[in-house]
């Protein structure tokens, strides 16, 4: 979803001036070696239409190779040199789906012409293209090495309200955890989880673009390496982000799960008090349920013949419930004694 | 809840004098260009204020971003440099509420003068003050720079007791467990958790603050950059003391689910023996109290005519519940033996 | 399965010219000591023949032990100087049998000529093969220190497939997850874990060859030194991601087996449930299935006299079965309700 | 418990000679400021006694607050220098009651004057004084810098036999383990981790204090810091021991609820077994123990009436009984083998 | 057991030239100071022996702290300096018992006479004694320092056998648990385990003594000390290869765990579903058990006397059965459907 129109047209500008030029002029100009020495940044922001790339591509003779790689959109990060000409890959994040995907920008750097390929979709270099703009803004002076620079920073800011957007989400799990815990708030945490693993995994490659582009080549001046560091501090920035947010989510998802695991032990904890109280009762009533003649002899169940006989049952049955339920309440009472016993024992680490 | 009437007075001061001054004093002075060399603290309590804070910008020309950042109270710590002008935001931790949450202080330094904006709330400036007032201290013959890194060290050192007063309710928390292992000591740990991880997002972008302030900017001196490496150790004590937190909060609530769980089961086992002993009595039971005919064959039931029948049918009860206990001892001790005897056997790690 | 057969060919190069020869004839030229000074790749892929292995060592002169650990297929990674030979032992991934294996490549530098063994299998080294027949490529003009760095190189990066293979698995089973969690998945996440465990193991030592590489030896220039940390780049990215990944997995399982708990405890539930409403009801029948004789007296089980005696009954099981699932319920509530009042409490860490 | 009475005694020496002398003498020189050149160490083990403290304060010309840092006894280890004044506070470690506490030592450096200020208790600076009566030892040519270092070193080497003493707990605790795991157990493992986690944050701040001392202060020589270098890594040293103990003990914890809870289980799976034969047999018994009416028709319970139908009931009681245990036999089985293959599938991860 | 009794013969040796000389006369000659500028190394393989270790001592003038510690066989890895006397201490693997102890090693150099102390038992120095008496070998044109180097490598070395047959351990509890899971492999894990924890400690303290050996002394020149690296790279590399291993078993072991409780839960869930379907039809015969007297009212179990009361009271616990079945069938499959849809919303993060 192209926003601008204006998204594929390309910037000439140096120190005094800023045209907006149209790329085939651009390609034009670079045939027949009339190009100018100002730093030209051509956007073509519909690189997936085969015929626009290589168009550009032989104008600017770039290897096969390049070509193939920006008309895919599989590649990871990555920086290469063909003799003079500097290729990069970086990868925007792209939350139009809902789901947390990546695109593909490749930049090429030949001479002072900078091209940008991308797929489209949202514009992370407007600001940048203000910044050109800007009679007084550094990048007017600078070259080609800096408008890279400049573009890397750009890519990479735009992960941050992508992590941002993930900090939000724990945050509001962690509300509806204060209220109840569920199943679904674990299922939540898991989708973050695997979308912030996902995320490390497209951002951790741009940091060897990084150092790559900052030891390999000569097309980068020293000043401009300083500000590559710049890009490496965002980048830690954003992987710690990531890497604290994983833990912090991992943490609540074994937290739901510990606490889902003691309600339901607790339900069954009823269970066992019921069952505990009842089953010997349900002994004794199965007891006298037996169909021992006691007209054969004296010793067969001469209970059931006696005159009080169910009402000494009765008692007996209730006899057993306050017995187990003491029992029970006995039981734990010594339990926990002996535990704050033992603690304060063991404390004494150094006492012998 | 602004607890001094003068936290929204300035200071202009060097080696040799002190004077408070009236900001609207300040602001007509840098208008007409009459402020001396003297470096200038305008500390602006009110920043919610919104005419208060536009006042002052008009008077030292801010870029409105600034001021927008200002009125806000929602941005990161960060740190921008317009021109000559350095601006820096940092975040003060506020606990009034019983949570915690933290509030925006902006910094601006404006050749020898520096503004600080901030919401009021307690003072952690005074300290501040107190040194400059005193003829002595070294910060009376230093510049602005120098002033940035006390209001920064003064920032940080406000986390310290919030840290401390976390470490006291975790220690709080682990002597009631050694009395008893509750569902209420759990969920207070897992709000301290929390608390930590929310200290912790709030801390860690300062650490960019302080390396961008020693690499970027010509508006701090060499000898101000070595004081900064204080703030930086600072931090990094504050966020190493959360981690640590963080670590033994979520060992500790491990700790009490575990426990938890084996009591849960330890109640269990119980029931476990119980039932274990009366279910084949009550199957016993049962089967005479079965209704076959013992009229129609002597093969039907004719323990029940026996004239000890209801005896025997006793001490084949009593023996079913021998042998039951019996049997659980009898497995457990096995268990035990084959276990140590496991141990044994597979701590020969090199035997063959 | 060797793929080529010529793949035990050597080939003969410099800068000028590239010529394939005959390993039989390095070795006679070698003899005569009349080999020229262009670099020689021999590259052995049968390196299992002892007869040929043997007969290569004659002609250059081998230690013995050279010639034992490069017929073996047991040797970790290591870098060895006997005089002014260097013999290194790297692993090749070896996944044809389905299982992650590694095989043996010996690399032995002798002069201008480099010597490898290895087991055929795929042939990762076609690629530099092509590079040497390209005359403009870098390779040509260089030493054979910068072979032996290609060779490395090229070793390393046949691990970055593996990797992506797993990850590829990982996401797999983390699909088929979303799904349904089965045990399937857990037995399918730990073979992957302990595939990445024997993966690390594997890879690891190389990173003592390279730093090795890097300093005991003379035989290694100074810019091929350089060139070596791209293989340390390359080893810690292969590394890092390993890693990476073994997390992943083990906390997929874990959440899987948290899950397969959870569902396991739902059911059991579900006994709990049944179990508390049924005992009791079962307890009142047994009750009414005793056997005391109502006719010796009144006080012996006169309710089964009465005339709505078993409508009586009836009715007061179905009163038991509604007081159990109400009280079922509002234990529930009560609970659910005093947590989220727990959590509120304890959220005001700071509130005393 | 003031072990010995000399502990309050001074000592003044150099290269040359040793005096033992008074304290009271030291602060009267001080005060007419005939001290001489000699190295002075003054150690006051009885710093609870404000009136001693504030005699020797006067007679130095302290600051209020070290008055007060030393007479309190919660002071985290910190340094700060007040003038030409050097201020360290260490903390060592005081085991007499049985549990790890920590007791304050103050150290005030004045020209060549060493002041320490503790609470008496275990005489860790007799090594110190030994040495420095001895006249081939370094420390006697060296000036209260190095005596400084010293006096650090040896509080951090109180540390050593602590790790070591709870190290020992540890062994003792894994031997218990070997025989039989209990509850007792891990009350005692989270006791030994709760002080560790103390134990550390006791020794943490020291760090700081190494930094600060070797960054900061002109009073410290260039050779002393790197003796500084030694306290450094004996901390270190302290810190990753009490790390690598804490994991161990968290270990070794979650080691045995593990057990535990699988031991619980264990004696669950046998009510599982009984109750799964005797539930299905209880039933049976409970069907013929119905009253249906076999006289009002042939289709109520004629089994009743069988002449056999006892010992048909007996005998498909004992066929469930069979089937039953047969079940689960076969269910074990099945499981087990459709693992192990399941196993053998999922290792071949490269397989497809 | 000694394996060698030339264990305890000295070797005198330059780069010309090898003598094998007996103790007793290293004494005699070093006593009357006739020893020649040789490097001498003499091994004194028993070193519990008192009266021969205290022989030596005197011939060399050993401080009497060194004679004990030689005599003791408990201390940690250490380095001192007695003057110009270099005092080692390291520890040595010892598997014999078939757990893992370990035995000290001393070594002691004063000026070019190396001396060593064990305990016999495995020689760990024959491959050195072979290096020496190679005239080629680099050891022998080199000081007393460089052997040591040379003996601190060879004990180091020791320890790699070790960690590789725990690798073979854990390899073999792998295979085994891809067949079955036993409690008898989680014992043998965590024998594992604690052998990996004491292991660690054991080298742990050799890192210090390499950084201080290359720190401290002026005993030791910079070739020797570049060597040094080499032992700390091989400690480290120990060191990871233990970690790993930790990790691995630790997690193994907890796999073990979660797959038996899983297995014993799968056993209960039988339970569950056997008595889900038990419990009601046990009711529904109890219920007809009773025994309300159906002639004194129509309203008194008149099901007992209608005609097809058994048949139908049959075929209520069949439908009672089949609601059971169907019902846990049914709910199964709402909670799998209800499961995937969570999951499906919950990754759609970014969709709002």
């Amino acid at each position: 979803m192209s926003k601008t129109q204006g998204a594929s047209l390309a910037i000439q500008f140096d120190a005094q001036s800023v045209d907006n030029i149209d790329i085939d002029a651009i390609c034009r100009l670079r045939k027949s070696e009339e190009l100018d020495e100002r730093v030209v940044w051509a956007n073509i922001a519909d690189c997936s239409s085969s015929s626009r790339v290589r168009e550009v591509a032989q104008a600017f003779g770039f290897h096969e190779l390049i070509v193939e790689d920006i008309l895919g959109n599989r590649q990871r990060p990555k920086v290469e040199t063909y003799g003079n000409q500097l290729f990069l890959i970086l990868r925007l994040p792209d939350t139009s789906s809902g789901e947390f995907e990546s695109q593909q920008v490749s930049i090429l750097v030949c001479h002072h012409v900078v091209l940008t390929f991308h797929a489209g979709g949202e514009d992370c270099f407007q600001h940048l293209r203000a910044r050109i703009e800007d009679p007084g803004d550094s990048i007017r002076g600078r070259g080609p090495d800096y408008l890279v620079y400049a573009l890397f920073d750009a890519v990479v800011d735009t992960y941050f309200p992508v992590v941002e957007r993930i900090a939000q989400e724990i945050s509001d799990v962690e509300r509806r955890l204060a209220e109840a815990v569920s199943v679904d708030s674990v299922t939540h945490l898991q989708a973050l989880r695997s979308t912030l693993f996902v995320l490390q995994e497209t951002i951790e490659p741009h940091r060897e673009v990084v150092s790559q582009l900052g030891r390999e080549t000569n097309l980068i001046d020293d000043q401009t390496r300083l500000y590559l560091r710049d890009v490496s501090d965002h980048l830690s920035q954003v992987l710690h982000a990531t890497e604290t947010h994983r833990e912090q989510v991992a943490d609540l998802r074994d937290y739901c799960f510990a606490e889902l695991s003691f309600s339901q032990n607790e339900t069954m904890k009823i269970l066992t008090i019921v069952a505990s109280v009842f089953i010997p009762l349900s002994f004794v009533v199965g007891l006298y349920g037996m169909n021992f003649d006691p007209t054969v002899s004296g010793w067969n169940m001469p209970e059931l013949k006696w005159k009080y006989g169910y009402l000494i049952a009765l008692c007996l049955m209730a006899a057993i419930v306050a017995l187990s339920l003491g029992g029970l309440w006995w039981l734990n009472k010594v339990q926990r004694a002996s535990r704050a016993n033992r603690f304060m024992t063991t404390r004494r680490v150094f006492s012998k």
